[in-house]
């Protein structure tokens, strides 16, 4: 659970951001360049690296740098923790509804 | 897609916070007031009251007053929300692999 809690801190926090979330957007799309996922955002290739890097951390996206060129690759990982996460909540809400359950079925006994 | 576009963008936003984090941590384990809510966040009420108007909007959290207490009660429309955006994504990059697939079984051919 700490090291979940950790790493969903991460991808929320990478996810909070706009720009972040348009990269993931677009990168959903297919893998390209750090220079052509620069274009559309409006702002420098090194803002772009410097979101990339906080998206690489939290495993939401991977890059790899051939020749002179940096792609960048949406990444699974990141995906999966969100995923937990949303479980993880909805089970500790749901063991809680199960216990009401249970209370309320006492009740009629 | 857009309204889910803006919903998300409310719910990663509420969520990129790592006090309302705490939030909704602590009311998936069940109901409680604002007053209790704010205890161990060591910030003041006025301060979780605004956090909470943020996750009532994003549908992570709902709010109801009865008499001189409000009490805060998790809410699944946010998750759904959350659930929807990774699936959008997952089968974004899936239906790409899929084409490179038939490509690939083309080239084969």
């Amino acid at each position: 659970m700490p090291v979940l809690k950790e790493r969903a801190d991460r991808v929320f926090h990478a996810l909070g951001d706009p720009t972040r979330r348009a990269i993931v957007d677009r990168l959903s799309l297919g893998p390209m360049s750090v220079t052509r996922l620069a274009e559309p955002l409006e702002i420098t290739v090194t803002a772009v690296v410097q979101h990339l890097q906080i998206l690489e951390e939290s495993g939401l996206v991977r890059t790899e740098k051939v020749g002179r060129v940096r792609t960048c690759h949406i990444e699974s990982s990141g995906f999966s923790i969100l995923d937990q996460w949303i479980r993880e909540h909805r089970s500790m809400w749901e063991r809680r509804f199960d216990r009401l359950g249970e209370l309320l079925a006492e009740d009629e006994a």
